[in-house]
């Protein structure tokens, strides 16, 4: 296969100052990669966005690196999960035309040095694109978060934040087919009706029409919450704590409301832990890809016989790839926000054959 | 006995606004009261000072009530934990002469209706100061929430915040006890000394010297903290959870920092809980009152063999109640700070004889 010469990339530019920008980023013609010893050159096709990717464009602070690690540094191409396919290989363990997993970049091509880092996925089971969320990270995040960590019980209240995300409509979904009374708040009208109509949440309201955020919740869960699945951080953590039940817990999965902003507001209703004996549990994928394999067979399971659903909120061409992650920042997405770098036909012929 | 007709009391007079002082408050002198069926008369002889009394005197927020109850009644007498002497009785379990610990006021007589919530305590088994702290809600507090919550192992770093306080003191000796590396942050000098040389504390530091939280924290826990017990909140508990292990825990008692405060800080740093895959556990006395027996024999025990050891900061007279109570909130006491209200010389002498 001949290559093209030239490589699209998406550059950290600068810093943010308060709200993250397109002029925060430059897109850049590079080079595609020369190939040494067991490198792996990968035709990228999909892309994750996901909000981390903002807290590792962050200043170091006073305290040093990120929660995340060490922020990008600029004038590099963006650092993220990516699926693509194999174009060029001198590892033994992968050919052209395989189809990929890895921790890449925003370009068109990406070498992985000495094929570090990638997995390989199949494209027959579901979409490539899949990868990246229901059967990739946001699914295991959800599977880990939801099952594990907070192991809803029958009959529990279980309120869900971002419940239209990549994660959320996941999380809702794994605590209804453990039996529980499940609350979700997402951003629009639109998400409302699709995490009750097609999601089957038992509940969901859109916090922008909330002027009362604590009433809303006391509202939907009258006996208070038991468990929180939580996505938001900041005013949507403290009206949850406020309604947490005796014993309950709080799932941490991310911040998200945080990100995008140089002073984060800060919880300042911890107190309700102390008074209702209730704990927040904090969890990262990052401790659990050894239970891939068995959560890919799990949840593909699912998906085929139709009791998960997901969305995607497919954006397409790398230089739209810093509008789609502000975007997903304010929530702007329906489903899990993925980028589109590549061609797709090849794995989607392999999948309408097989 | 003939009882006094006039009954020193103080009074809730005023929400503070911003920092508590002594013009939110009023000595009065109010009646002694007239027994009912089943009424006990209590002479107040020591009463517990403890910072979420502070909590109590807020306005109640937007959301209701305070995490720690209703905001107590302008006018009325500081409801607060108190020890005395049965003076007059009706009630069938409760004799005059009698030693009780109840939920009481800060007054020199209380009526406790029907003998609500009255327990008798054995004045020969330690001083009935003791009642209140070491042998009392706050030894029970530490008891619980380090050795049952926190649950130490050998060799774990374990951060002690208001480590010379009521709970303080004792936690981070529990901790030795289990075998734990024990660090502790005081807001003075004299504190660092007392946890040091006569509690045993491994490390400890004056917090009010420090200008950088993190780096200290970090130089006394080069290898992080497995367990944080948690007095205090704000940007002690921000600090501690940027030094949090991987699978550590904070032990949530309380954030006395953000008491005596109209907007309290916020933590910021809850990504930490997320990334280090940590937990934060709150607890509170109030759902173990049960064990309050099992735990009076252990630690009555462990007084009297001098492998824990405690502190108490005693200031006397009712009208000195409000200045300890601001006090406590900046971190005036060293050790349990407790109000005299009445004399003692009874209990003292039946312990110095038995």
């Amino acid at each position: 296969m001949s290559l093209p010469r030239t490589n699209t990339q998406v550059l950290f530019a600068s810093h943010p100052v308060g709200r993250l920008s397109e002029e925060n980023f430059k897109i850049s013609d590079g080079k595609v990669p020369e190939l040494g010893k067991d490198d792996v050159l990968v035709r990228n096709i999909y892309s994750s966005v996901e909000p981390y990717l903002r807290v590792l464009m962050k200043r170091e602070t006073s305290f040093g690196k990120t929660p995340y690690g060490n922020s990008f540094e600029i004038d590099t191409v963006l650092p993220a999960r990516v699926v693509g396919e194999v174009v060029s290989s001198r590892h033994p363990n992968y050919r052209e035309g395989d189809f990929v997993f890895g921790m890449l970049r925003w370009e068109d091509y990406s070498l992985a040095a000495g094929g570090q880092g990638l997995r390989k996925v199949d494209p027959t089971l579901a979409p490539l694109s899949a990868y990246l969320g229901a059967l990739g990270p946001s699914g295991l995040t959800a599977y880990i978060g939801m099952l594990e960590v907070g192991n809803p019980q029958p009959g529990e209240v279980v309120y869900v934040s971002a419940a239209a995300g990549a994660v959320g409509q996941l999380a809702g979904q794994l605590a209804k087919l453990r039996g529980a009374r499940v609350i979700g708040s997402v951003g629009s009208d639109e998400k409302v009706t699709y995490v009750k109509n097609e999601l089957g949440f038992d509940e969901a309201f859109n916090y922008k029409k909330t002027s009362d955020l604590v009433a809303t919740l006391r509202a939907a869960c009258p006996d208070g919450i038991n468990l929180n699945f939580e996505n938001v951080g900041g005013e949507n953590l403290d009206a949850a704590l406020e309604c947490i039940c005796v014993g309950g817990r709080v799932v941490l999965c991310g911040t998200v409301s945080q990100y995008d902003a140089d002073n984060p507001r800060g919880v300042k209703n911890l107190a309700q832990l102390v008074v209702k004996e209730a704990r927040m549990l904090g969890f990262s994928v990052r401790y659990h890809e050894d239970q891939l394999p068995d959560f890919i067979a799990q949840m593909s399971e699912w998906l085929r016989s139709g009791r998960i659903k997901y969305r995607e909120h497919i954006t397409r061409g790398l230089k739209n790839g810093p509008a789609a992650l502000i975007g997903l920042l304010h929530g702007q997405n329906l489903g899990k926000q993925i980028l589109q770098i590549g061609d797709d036909s090849g794995a989607s012929r392999q999948r309408g054959s097989s």
